[in-house]
């Protein structure tokens, strides 16, 4: 039986009790590189189930900025930020979510295994989170 | 309450029915590839942990080649492989170890978390794994 991943108890990441809104999390940066290395193997998960053969794949900045403006949380960021801060928030958004137990490897593996060429599915799972996220 | 992360049917990675043996897992280059995103994502975790701050980190290939030798897989190898192919024997085995349900995320972290500087917490989590996987 395959062993549950749970992140923990959150005390283990004390980190995590710096956000107190979503602003916070989408413009830490420290963030968004442990998100990175998240949203790497997400990704790499999902393509390997769509190709049916293991692969290892990066999401290109513009995925992930694209799928941050059409989830409408672009507004959230102050104006000028340009497109590589913008996948720096949708980076941190889902490592935060996935932290928090909101969202499952596998959920975001089943929701990105829709579609991988562009940002659609990146746009899905960042609305599945947004929706579900409270402060 | 955190979402659990299972692998879901395996199914789903018709390519895992492959591996027939220990060595097929570790000279699998693809494999590795999406090893490689695994071990960094488990690795930037254990890392924040350690921190207490997000941080994005990547395994050095000697600390995995050095673990794989250290945990007495090495051997499963031909002799001649290089540093960079070990590393990913290593990598391999981790994520077949996740896909099949013998190790947790959590595990790794918690494994790896008690050291990250040198190959000793990748050599007691490939450990662990050589002594749950069954072919």
């Amino acid at each position: 039986m395959p062993a549950s991943d749970r992140r923990g108890e959150e005390s283990e990441f004390p980190f995590m009790s710096r956000y107190k809104n979503l602003p916070d999390v989408l413009t830490d940066h420290e963030l968004a590189a442990l998100g990175d290395a998240c949203v790497n193997f997400v990704f790499s998960l999902a393509s390997s189930k769509r190709l049916k053969k293991p692969v290892g794949k990066k999401v290109k900045s513009w995925i992930l900025a694209n799928a941050l403006r059409r989830a409408d949380l672009r507004k959230l960021l102050p104006s000028r930020v340009d497109r590589h801060r913008q996948a720096d928030a949708a980076e941190a958004l889902i490592i935060y979510a996935w932290m928090k137990g909101i969202i499952s490897i596998e959920e975001c593996v089943t929701i990105l295994g829709k579609e991988l060429e562009t940002d659609e599915g990146f746009t899905t799972l960042l609305q599945t989170i947004s929706y579900r996220v409270k402060f």
